[in-house]
């Protein structure tokens, strides 16, 4: 009898190895589309792969903002792929600053840790500016492919976790991507209407060229 | 003038091997990814892609639960890959029941063709029942995930198909889930509220270890 | 305790009266968007909302295409708003005929309950023909958007369940669309390459005027 | 010139007092739908929309599971109406468990804050089980619609953060779905395979009838 | 510090190959699946894949229908691959017309660049035709699916460009999927009610057989 | 036999009035929610409400950034709503400029019509510049969500259509949404790497306040 059910259960699920798609966890050396990444084989997927141990501990914040973003998204987590969901570890030291940025692929929801982050969004159909202080506990949405940016505005570190409705949300840091790159200085002045110099200084700043 | 015409269709039509996605049967046989599989070269494909044989006959019903669910997903059928629907017959010997179980990718809808089958699901916002004596040609529809089962209600064998929202519904039935597997009877008590006893002995009925 | 139990599955479950969306049976008397129907009152909702009984009888085939559709489509069944399929009844007389006609709306995946069906559609990558003889049991799959017709190829009665991957998959049925409404006749001439008289001759079968 | 300026960006965003949807702050009292709730007026919308306070505070634990989840979903936070992604707060006293349950509308991405957590869910594909003990800045994902579960498994109360890849995921807690409500006491034994005694038992606790 | 800088940017943006998906411009070798192609190395793309130069001459419209359409959908500019977007440039010589058809996989809008064309499409709930001259600067949009048509209403050559909700539209070209292939001819008359005599003809100049 | 015709069709088509979804042309008047407007009753539809004709005459580049942007979104069009794509037009005088700018909802396809325009994106995974000069005829994509610009290159106007991948794109002017609005010079200057002057002048040049 319990031959039978097996039997049952063997028709339904295994009459391919491929079977049902529970999930698909990333196969980074596949080829992959506008989908994400091709699935590993599942037969080779363990409890581990589910598992994601790298937000544990604080990012490095010597640097020039003073922040550091951990990511945990399908290229680092890959059991996230093709599940419409992905997280990061946002540590702030004192003063610690994540630039004017937007996410192409996606919304955040952030939660405050520990310290307090100012937080905000410019709103493309009114270009109206919303921010507040947050606090431990409290968390905000950030929509879809807006403008946004987070400063510890307290004494002490800050610790966020952010969350977003994408295994790839991808990030463009406003700042990185206008003087980070070699995007001519004649371009950047005419298209963000920043002086010459301006433009000039935060390119030596930011590593860009042209 | 008529080359003229060929001319132009094939400028649309032809220009790339791959051509235009009128539909995507899926090769087992290549890597496959969050969307489904990938396609079989149209070049390759038949009528015979597009037909599946295996529902006229009546699946094996001499089993624990007197059922037989004979699946015509995209493993089985690949031509409903990236359709979004696939179906599958149900036999219902008399006394026969699907237990309580969920699909974790789509929806349901089934349509009684012979008997009549005592059909019901569980809402999760209230946790309200829902179920229904349905007789030959009822159709009854059940929600993304949700708890839903299926008995045979007369006299005699019961014939229906459920077709799904997805080509890869999935199927959970939460019995096999707890007791078919190796997941440690203790934990089974701690997540369920059933006792020890009730758990070591579905355990042995279903197959589990531990 | 129990009130307890009942104290945190109230903070989630009921903290709106319109909380979860498990479902969201269509009400045809409020405002309906691109995704589908307003939501029906959960606290309305019954069971008989989920159950369509009218599929059960065969449609009156003495017409001109000796077949009936009856269709449990949202507007019908308004269960299925808002997941993602649908089905309806195919009934066949001897020598009855669906047309050659397309759902703008989603795919179709056909099974043969009784009698033999001719069944075919036509890719619009490379204009090729796929059509079958279908016997009881055998179920076909017919991509999105195509032209396809289906036949009775038998001496009996032939009946059919058809299921959409979409509450609303819509119907245009070639033939009534070019000469069933006021489309100047020498519109349909310049756009189908048929000639006048054959034009005038189906408007007037089809109740076409122009 | 500034004038003009105004005049091509009015042009652009203020045509419609509808203008762009950038974000749709759920209005509860306005019909819903299938995507979700319709919109507050935008000119409605402040910060404070987009800031959710309640997850600053644990959940009161003292009850049957010793377990608290506070939801920011929608109903409770409904500027995440159509964003895509919501959270919640889990608090797990000492032997506090989240029991055996499962998301039908979406996926789940864990992160313990504070203690430890045995995590794990099952697959519907082959019955397997996937679970392991988590510690602080762990992450565990949970694909949408499988059965899964939560237990603190260390001496300290336990802190996560639990968020998912829809607004509304829906929570179907397996022993609340088959005891707490009044589905008859012989179909919740004929579809779990559990025995009366044991189905009276639990409708007893979980505040079961029938 | 800039090294700092850059070092956070190289965790987020560069710990993986194929990072995140900002765009897949399709490689049409790799396998593809309902999603799309595959994605081309983003080491090898060069702004050159995301422009497309074939739209900025006439098609030849010395043919049966005095039309060209000349597009540039995914197989041909393999860059809108995953971005929801295809574009075709439509010549049509004065009496030109783009025969009846519909696209099985998107919406259509045409905007009128110069001369003038009468363009419809016919409804599939009602049966009603929309249909309307366009002079230059005129957009219409033509609903997902349903037959439309474009006819050069003026007295000289027309110019319109044509975009699309997909990257792989598809069309179907009605006269031509009725008669330019080897569906049988009793098999076209039974289901489109024409006559035997004027499908013969229409195979005749379309190419079919059978 | 027309009448038993008809009688079939109306079963299928006329048994609801909101029926089938064709189409959703949006009514502004009611509410609506994350998948777009609700549909204007088809009964009051007619075809202009499918024909836009306000993209025939240039916009007025007499400002500051001697460009004019006229949208043909779902506010202005509201055909578009539900159809997944929209168009506007682009008049860029001789130096006009449309500043660095990202669409969060979408995808955009570029077609030059006259002129020449030099365009260009930047992608968030690798910061790297994508651009190029554009020809009357030349088409190009901007991937959703990242920034790009257009900047007439040539000695004559330049007029282009762009279209969406998405009814309401939206449209984030960078500069704009910097220095346009409230957003305190301080956070600017934190967020931007900008220095305080240069701040303060573009606040002044673009309305900016605070």
């Amino acid at each position: 009898m319990i031959l039978s059910l097996f039997f049952i259960f063997s028709l339904i699920f295994a009459s391919s190895s491929a079977a049902v798609q529970d999930f698909c966890v990333g196969d980074l050396a596949l080829p992959y589309g506008p989908a994400g990444y091709s699935c590993k084989s599942p037969s080779k997927v363990t409890v581990d792969d589910f598992v994601f141990s790298g937000l544990g501990k604080a990012g490095n914040t010597s640097n020039l903002i003073k922040a550091a973003v951990t990511p945990a998204f399908a290229p680092q987590f890959p059991a996230v792929n093709g599940l419409g969901l992905s997280i990061a570890r946002l540590d702030l030291a004192v003063e610690g600053v994540v630039p004017m940025h937007s996410h192409p692929g996606g919304s955040e929801l952030l939660i405050v840790v520990q310290g307090c982050i100012c937080a905000g969004f410019i709103s493309s159909s009114d270009n109206k500016v919303y921010y507040k202080t947050l606090y431990s506990g409290d968390t905000m949405v950030f929509p879809q492919g807006l403008l946004h940016f987070q400063i510890n505005s307290g004494n002490t570190a800050a610790l966020a976790f952010v969350t977003f409705s994408s295994p790839s949300p991808g990030l463009q840091i406003t700042a990185f991507a206008l003087f980070g790159n070699n995007l001519p200085t004649e371009l950047v002045e005419r298209t963000t209407f920043l002086d010459e110099a301006e433009v000039k200084k935060l390119k030596a700043v930011l590593g860009g060229t042209g």
